[in-house]
């Protein structure tokens, strides 16, 4: 904005031939300033408009991820379920306030950890407000939302207390720090970063968040072990299905009402332009092709599992279609602000089948996971961070980290290997910090009978016994015996064939 | 924008007395140069944000629809349904990035049908940016959710897939080129227009939206007949109760929540003044007063609706009062720019009457639409398509549609009959173009036994035939023989007068 | 914004050496008039986008307190609930329209209450647009909500209509104007304000809307009495269950969702600069700042609950930290946007046990309030009150009300006890204007026998036996015979200890 303002010395020389030259000089630097001031506050005022209703549409996730686990959840789980959604936002708040923000983006630190603004201290600065700290707030939740999913049914809630925090409050804060704050070594604005000066491009998390989360799931159901009943006494998979379909299409919809905060919404600012003065052209219109991306990357990966899941198990199945949805928006996360909108159908369409991969290899090793959340949030966003290496596109590259000059872009788009060599890392340094980090924590909770429910809590739900009881009633006890039977017993279709893994049920394969 | 600028050369002669005048020109065009940019590249970033909001804002309808739809149908479909309305927004996002898009804004083409931008080919231009495509993608696909609920719980999935493509990526958006781009014939931004210098004036969609779907609803609930047991073996009217009147709500509410994107934002742009320089009055104070009009129309419809049927019915019925909400939402849609307040409290009255004349004729004429589809998006979008046509004011109409000079107007307020006769032309034409498309689809689907499910099938429900199982679990099996009976089976009032047709069910008048 | 524009006069005698300098000046103050209004156009698109999109939030609270209460009643209540929260927002739109907004705002006026802008005549004016009677709107329908919680269950729906029409169009307009209109009497901006010089600091409501709606409450529960079976033969307290939990926490999350637009909204604008030009502080990082005080206050107090109540009843129950986290939001809703993030922490801490306090007194007087409305709304808004005259800052209260100088502020940060002070007569205003007002018209209404239900309505529910039905068939009765019995009976926990008031239920305590 500097250029804009101008000192009455400046003038004066130009105009010495004119008596008036100091007053003029004056009146008109005074009305230059008043503009540039005024253009300022206004960059202000839209920038942080546009972050704080992103930041909003992100904390509706929350919301959405919470209905998506009480549909997936049985009828006797779903009080625990939804206190350790709402827990995650409310606990969340309250360490990413105290430290979990300092880790990640307190500045200027090291590249490993953030070390400023400890409970908010000495913010906001010019480089940061208020609506950048609830937007990140908006994120960390996200990531423990993830891995409540995969261990849902039979966790201690002591346990889910513990891990949550230190989800929260630590491993996830590192991580962003490391590829998302202009200090972290993997980071695409840091000139000097580690990674072949490129950085990794995870723009709004398929790494940082999604797979932070699902890997942290992984580790807590490997450890953990699959819920009673899930596969049989001849290792078959048994499907234990979720209570209410209903609350988990209204929940996917929550999800991608509020991806178009996640996604488009990283730009963190939209009064940009790009080009030269007056163009129609700027971050604007990139935030929009974001939102294009965002959404045809979650449709294809929809309707690929669509068909797929027709042909392979034989209905067509609305459960599917959502996570597949879920998948591509996983996937999309990373490379959403620097591909073509084509692309973005291709990233879609490998990312049904990546989680229809995954769940096979799921049912294979009689794993559970009664979101699919590792292989959703973790399969997936890998592909995500892959795929960003391989279709990132040089123009989009270059204005959405301008920091650096002549950055290294897709593979395919004629950009060499190092980007995807980024990514590659990014996928293996995120595995490898949130396992040697949770994997411990969920061991070690084993070890004391802190993490997993009893077998007669398990079979009563934990509701009854931990929460103060069941979720619903419909009826009324004492007009019970006035009223007939009623049930609808025939959850699944006659036809479906019992003898087949991965067949009997839409949740597992 | 263009008038900020200037160059060196046009203040050189101004300052000819002045030995720097050409350095001074330099020093002040470079300025004004800056400044300009940054005022045009403010109004951008603006207008896109409101878009862009907007747009997320359309697209929480379609998660509206949903859980009205599943509210309103019968708990053995809610699978089906629930992946009618995923699949209307996955499959048109594809659909309309691919072609539909292009079909109905590639510019420059003829009246008739657009043919640019295929796959976003040369896309954003000066002329449209990305948050153009979302917000119209989102109206896209709204078209062709009216329709499912027409033709819910019995109709074939495959038929589904077949009538929802052609009507997203074709039907709708011929619709919606000849009404709203800068070509179509009827356009009201079109100076040469083929409709009296006016065009028709549909501001967000009472007919381009809510009548193509409620058209193609009621050829298809027609051609396919009603439900087994909708009526009786004497021809009386039976009420087939959704299963769940709080998804109603919470999708009534979710679709009222969506409407402040729907007609409001079909401003496209918010930063724009209408008067002189540094008044307070412009597209801004437009926008709130069109989300006001709105808001009557449709509260006055829910009030209205609320006295007549307990006059009519003899009960308080919250489903009724959501459905008027919604067919007065549907009617001010067209008008919601260009009529006063007091003008909307009118439409949403007699949007009452209208959805309760069609609702009392449905019965008469045996036609079953579960959701009151073609009553509701059709004839309250009919009606209000001639509400403009009688209420527009002068003022209004110039501000909105500044394109054309001395336009006409509503017929009430003095602006004679062009106007009204544009908007039956609109009327005429849209129930002509998608009947002449859409029934002969499902007449050919029904000869090729491709429309209507078995008799068995729609007995059993369509979730357990063809979609994988129920949509609720609300116990565990193995633990039925220790539970006692159970349920809620007088669902409807013992004074229900069960002799006359319409007064059994919220539902059937 | 005037200081931008000039007049040829002003110019010519600083440039009277020049031969052109008529010329001159003409082409820089058009430049700089041109300027100036279309910065003055940015500033309201700007604001008027911020405060559509904030209105709008506040009515998706509608829809959260909808789910809230469906969620928090037993089903055979459920279509009269949904039925009173769509009216609230329905009928108050047509009385704030016609007379609500006009007792409220309608300057200028006298101290009590407006007189102007009936039908929204003669507006919008250069002090206010459509955009603020939209969200006051949104307003005045919360505290109507917050009242049909708690006399549910048991209110005849001809009493409802009353007193919600008497509440949304007359009670709560004379309130608010009162405090947040510039004549009020007690308002902050009004220079000769009769409070001590200061007025009282109510910046969203705490008062003007929780406090109204939860004593307006308080008197229908106390007239009409508990419902039955609420206290046993022997007084003690009986839990009667909602019968979703779902519903709940969907009901809470949309909340807290529209908090957003309820908090940070009540800025109305966000385009202004608090420092000099160019600074990066201003409203908009205000409005970021009350965010996050919004935040953490209700994160507090949900942790606080979970805590306490683990101890006091000893389970982990979703329902308390749900009504724990909306007590620290009405709580903070008064001071959100004058006081530090730490300090919010502590106004959540205390708004916990608060409602903690009020919920065993509810029990102890046998006070029945289905929602706790009155106890959550009146008792944490109240202390909400409180906190603001400890805790306001003095730097954020001269930012946020500039109309005075010299403000008192909070008492703990050194300003004294003017403004504590002026908050206690807020709290005792109200008290004693609600009172007066609604006790009597809810003691005629009993008298005349209009207010509570027959004991046979109530034991069958109202669904039943006024609206048309129950809201749930999840079978087909046809097929009833061919089914196996079903349900959870088992709702509560076996060693819960009934000898104990206020130990058996999440509600009663």
């Amino acid at each position: 904005m500097d250029s804009l303002t101008c000192t009455a010395s400046d003038l004066v020389p130009l105009l010495s031939s004119s008596t008036n030259a100091t007053a003029l000089a004056s009146f008109l630097c005074a009305r230059f300033s008043t503009i540039s001031s005024q253009l300022s506050d206004s960059t202000h005022a839209i920038d942080n408009t546009y972050l704080l209703f992103s930041a909003y549409l992100v904390f509706a996730m929350q919301l959405g991820f919470a209905m998506l686990c009480v549909g997936s959840v049985r009828a006797k789980n779903t009080m625990n379920i939804m206190l350790t959604n709402v827990l995650d936002a409310a606990a969340g708040a309250l360490s990413y306030y105290l430290f979990g923000f300092a880790f990640a983006f307190g500045a200027p630190s090291n590249g490993f950890i953030g070390r400023h603004f400890f409970g908010l201290k000495a913010y906001p600065s010019p480089d940061g407000d208020y609506s950048f700290f609830l937007y990140q707030w908006a994120f960390a939740i996200a990531a423990a939302g993830i891995t409540s999913g995969s261990i849902a049914e039979r966790t201690q809630f002591v346990a889910y207390l513990i891990y949550s925090s230190f989800l929260t409050g630590f491993v996830y804060p590192v991580v962003s720090h490391w590829f998302w704050s202009g200090d972290g070594w993997a980071s695409p604005i840091l000139p000097n970063n580690l990674l072949f000066d490129s950085g990794a491009i995870d723009f709004a998390g398929s790494g940082v968040v999604h797979m932070v989360g699902g890997i942290a799931g992984l580790w807590g159901a490997l450890i953990e072990g699959p819920r009673i009943g899930r596969f049989d006494r001849a290792g078959r998979s048994v499907a234990l299905r979720g209570h209410s379909a209903s609350l988990v299409v209204l929940g996917t919809f929550l999800l991608w009402f509020g991806w178009y905060g996640f996604n488009p919404g990283s730009f963190l600012t939209i009064m940009k332009g790009y080009g030269g003065g007056g163009g129609y052209y700027g971050q604007w219109s990139a935030v929009g092709r974001t939102a294009v991306t965002t959404t045809l990357a979650g449709c294809t990966a929809a309707l690929t599992t669509l068909f797929s899941k027709r042909i392979l198990v034989g209905h067509w199945n609305v459960i599917d279609v959502c996570n597949g949805l879920l998948g591509g928006f996983a996937a999309i996360t990373s490379g959403c602000s620097v591909v073509e909108p084509w692309a973005a159908i291709i990233c879609g369409f490998v990312a049904a089948w990546v989680l229809i991969g995954f769940n096979m290899l799921a049912v294979k090793f009689k794993y559970d996971d009664p979101l699919e959340a590792a292989q959703l949030h973790g399969g997936c966003g890998a592909w995500g961070l892959l795929f960003t290496g391989l279709f990132a596109t040089k123009a989009y590259v270059n204005e959405v980290y301008p920091e650096l000059s002549g950055r290294p872009y897709g593979m395919f788009m004629g950009g060499g290997g190092k980007l995807l060599a980024a990514q590659i890392i990014q996928i293996l340094v995120i595995t490898g910090w949130v396992t040697a980090t949770m994997g411990p924590l969920f061991y070690v909770l084993k070890k004391m009978n802190l993490l997993r429910i009893s077998r007669e809590d398990e079979t009563a739900g934990m509701d009854l016994t931990r929460h103060g009881g069941f979720a619903y009633v419909y009826h009324d006890e004492e007009d019970i015996s006035m009223r007939p039977a009623f049930m609808m017993t025939k959850i699944e279709p006659n036809n479906a064939s019992p003898s087949t893994d991965g067949q009997r049920s839409p949740s597992n394969v």
